[in-house]
């Protein structure tokens, strides 16, 4: 008889998103003429730009003719796609060489099957409240978890103490959900102690692209000693509006090395083994992303989303609710003076606005509540002109 | 510190078709004049079909316009994809749910990561030879693993057999790498193993579409009982040329459970952590595969490949050569008469045809070799005039 992951039954039973769907489509059953304005799922809202729809539509022509059609591609990318990533990553002082980028399907894919390449006899070390996926991911293989606590104290940042212990340490930053961002002292301690104990710091860079102050970390590599101890996961998702186009990139350096082993080696190996490569077509348009034009374009989306994201902090200000994020991030996490799961019904059934329960991202997300400035800037501005009248 | 999952010292260092791609690299360094026919790796050559790549392009296009925008998908697939896989399957008898239906980005990542639904405390039980992936994943995990032997004996159709133990069982049907068929009634005695020892069968039907002989299975779900038994891989890849386009889909059926628990709704649960659908694109270029004129243009390549594969047979046969395969496979399977990598270095080294040594795929596997139909027509005809000049 085949034993099953006895694992998967610490997992509970839903999913966030999930859950909250349920109750949004209950409520719209019951209520079908009212509006409902989303600001609850990271999900984008603004089309793909133009030049990566030329690039998906010309790479679509070149897959229906003989001298032009792809077959399987590199496990770790096109390097016309590696390079541009490279290239990318010089903006932030941070030097690449071709082979330490792999394209992905998704950041969410990589930071969740990178840890296979440790021993579930390890302890990770996990932010609390979090992006579910590191939790999930860990508690899926078995492994012992330490969480750290967010809160106002930190602001909701978690940094190294005397005493934690563990091998594999997860940070998100911009982080989901919270919107803070680590400054790089902050993330130096987090390095020191990585390589001062032989630890892993998979980091998750998804928003860097959201960071507007020029003093916060885009990327963990601007750290000094960060290529022996950090992987680096991010996204095209919230950049370039790839969350149903499904393109990320993770950066494992030459020099991370575990008693000898080079991880970029081992990843490689999972990758040829468990992967086939992410679509030519979806490359190019990724590629699309980095050019002059694409940069243009998806500068202009990012800014929309910023001046969503500083009209939510402008409301929350003068409504006088304490928050992270916003400025760096296209987060907003507000403390919401209650349970956050009958915070997030009170929206719905009130002002018909949804957001995410902090509760969802761990406990000490309980009595927070995350919105995102993804809607358009019309629902945002009526979302806001609504939670103004209904906390006031 | 960190402590690395030592299972990864368990795998060869090279994977097979980086060999290859080694030794032919060499070679043509050394000998850039000649002309290499490459019938090693099961890529395909033969571009997508028109319908596919109109539907690519309308779906790029729909995604640069805000009304038609489509941001995350359903971790299952769009249902409309869902839908055409269904009636797909009806093809052969075979009825669905919706909710038994995956969409993936290829069936490689499927078959690879489904095993972690159950525990490592587990044995597989895996054909050899076989396609690397199946032994590599469960290597790479630390299960025990029963290899069950394919020769000229069984036609390279291992059975089960008095005292076999394991609760996974691999099987692909049409074999890679032996283009070998299973019948109904040896399927049959496969499913009334598992179903008599709790144990599950993961069935790659990747290269069903190749199946002439209506007396052959495409499904294993055309067998009495294997919906409580089997989960079913299958891709687009070898039947409509998406091998550098990823797409794929696993069944899950309903009436799958072990201990009481659905392995639908913990593959769901995998999924939704550690997967995020495949690209909407993508799903617009597959549900195209299943139209009228999509159909119509995936038997011409059908078709095309098969004619291939028989120039290889007719040659191999009249070479007095003993095979496997070529009829409902894309695949032949050749008895070299010599270690498979000397043949395959003679192979290249005379006349400059790349094929697969079986050796690679298990050592059942030494002293056979594979070719692939998936050249063009010409190279086909070229190289086995070739191959017939050095046999005779």
């Amino acid at each position: 008889m085949v034993k099953l992951n006895e694992n998967y039954k610490k997992l509970k039973v839903n999913y966030l998103f999930a859950d909250i769907a349920k109750r949004v489509k209950d409520f719209q059953a019951k209520n079908p003429s009212l509006g409902i304005i989303r600001m609850g799922i990271g999900d984008v809202t603004m089309p793909l730009a133009l030049p990566v729809v030329s690039a998906l539509k010309n790479a679509s022509q070149e897959m229906g003719a003989k001298e032009t059609f792809k077959g399987y591609g590199e496990y770790q990318g096109y390097p016309f796609l590696q390079q541009a990533i490279k290239d990318y990553y010089t903006e932030f002082g941070v030097d690449l060489s071709l082979n330490e980028t792999f394209v992905s399907d998704g950041a969410k894919s990589d930071v969740a099957n990178f840890a296979e390449l440790f021993s579930e006899d390890n302890t990770a070390i996990i932010p609390d409240p979090v992006y579910p996926v590191y939790l999930d991911s860990n508690l899926m293989s078995g492994r012992n978890i330490t969480l750290i606590d967010g809160n106002e104290k930190n602001g909701f940042l978690p940094l190294p103490y005397s005493g934690l212990k563990g091998g594999i340490i997860y940070l998100c930053s911009p982080n989901n959900p919270t919107g803070a961002v680590y400054t790089k002292a902050q993330l130096k301690l987090w390095v020191d102690f990585a390589n001062k104990n032989g630890a892993v710091i998979l980091f998750d860079s998804a928003y860097e692209a959201f960071v507007q102050n020029p003093e916060l970390p885009r990327s963990i590599y601007e750290i000094e000693g960060a290529k022996t101890c950090a992987v680096e996961f991010c996204s095209f998702s919230k950049t370039a509006g790839f969350t149903g186009t499904r393109c990320g990139y993770t950066v494992v350096p030459n020099d991370l090395k575990i008693s000898g082993e080079s991880l970029n080696a081992m990843w490689l190996r999972r990758q040829a083994t468990k992967f086939n490569g992410t679509a030519y077509i979806i490359q190019r348009g990724a590629e699309a992303v980095f050019s002059k034009e694409g940069q243009i374009a998806v500068k202009n989306t990012l800014n929309y989303y910023r001046e969503n994201a500083l009209i939510m902090a402008e409301t929350l200000t003068k409504c006088g609710i304490w928050f992270t994020g916003g400025e760096n991030s296209p987060y907003l996490w507000l403390k919401c003076g209650m349970d956050s799961w009958e915070f997030f019904d009170l929206l719905l059934n009130k002002i018909n606005v949804v957001g995410t329960p902090g509760a969802g991202f761990g406990k000490c997300g309980e009595g927070y509540f995350r919105l995102t400035a993804f809607n358009t800037k019309e629902n945002t501005i009526e979302a806001m002109k609504r939670l103004k009248s209904l906390l006031s």
